[in-house]
């Protein structure tokens, strides 16, 4: 399974891929989509850098599944408004290409990179560099949809195993029964 | 010109189809696009349906420029999050057909159309029908939407009467030695 994680930003958009085996994970790519080329007060010109760069990656890597962070709301409500438009040209970006969209919180990709909520960003950055075995850490909004990544891909790890067991359940009879 | 009209909303986007030529505008369609048929908790599929419906609209109208409306923050936090979200996916749309975007205030749009800033959703559905010459008058969204379209008509209006006047002035040799 191919997972592409997605850290949106209006400025800046952190990208990941991941080839997922089992428990097994390899690093295919990484990067950031940024919109500082475009007049940065055409707000349309930059959801549609958005939109194209995330339409670039789906092309170009062939993702399954998308794993998108969810945004909170920012002290500058202003700032809040941005960050929707940008969360919403990318998440609209893979629905329009048929990819099915997985969100997590940052304190749930916290949790699955760095073991606890409170990791800062150096520790996501080193964790996902060890956890990938890359020679360098990368960058923070690219360590950040990594860490999207990873956190798809241990949530469908621990589905795996509850979907084994029910099997088994369902085979021993015992599933009927506690349904 | 053939313009579009968007009101975004998360629940229910409004849309408005006018063709402008020099002062009159001719009505062509509206109504409202809806996510409720959606999962609500399934925040990707409502973005999905937005960017449908605003491409099935691009493709059965052509409009040649679209007009939307510039969102403000909510009291409600949460609320601007997911209104931001949603007008993120509706621009997305249009400039992802390539659409040239045009955007506007509730403020703007209510003194095209009402002639004052505070004209409440009666105002502006009465006022619309009047304008357009409607023989009943359309929902608040639509007339919204119909409502940004017809200021950026007046818009285009006004624009063309400053061309006009510069040309003029240019004519007459005027316009390099006030330039």
């Amino acid at each position: 399974m191919r997972v592409l994680g997605i850290d949106p930003g209006l400025r800046t958009t952190g990208f990941g891929v991941l080839d997922v085996d089992g428990p097994r994970l390899r690093y295919v790519a990484s990067g950031v989509i940024q919109t500082r080329d475009a007049d940065q007060g055409d707000l349309p010109a930059r959801l549609k850098l958005l939109f194209d760069g995330i339409g670039e990656l789906m092309a170009r890597y062939r993702p399954q599944v998308a794993a998108v962070e969810i945004v909170f709301v920012n002290v500058n409500p202003q700032a809040t408004l941005l960050l929707g438009q940008a969360r919403g040209a990318c998440v609209t970006a893979l629905v329009a290409g048929d990819l099915p969209v997985a969100e997590y919180t940052a304190l749930q990709m916290k949790k699955a990179v760095a073991g606890h909520g409170r990791a800062d960003k150096a520790q996501v950055q080193a964790m996902v560099q060890r956890l990938l075995q890359l020679p360098a850490a990368p960058g923070p909004d690219a360590a950040d949809a990594l860490g999207l990544a990873i956190t798809h891909a241990h949530a469908g790890e621990a589905l795996a195993r509850l979907q084994a067991a029910g099997q088994a359940r369902r085979t021993s009879g015992m599933y009927r029964q506690t349904r």
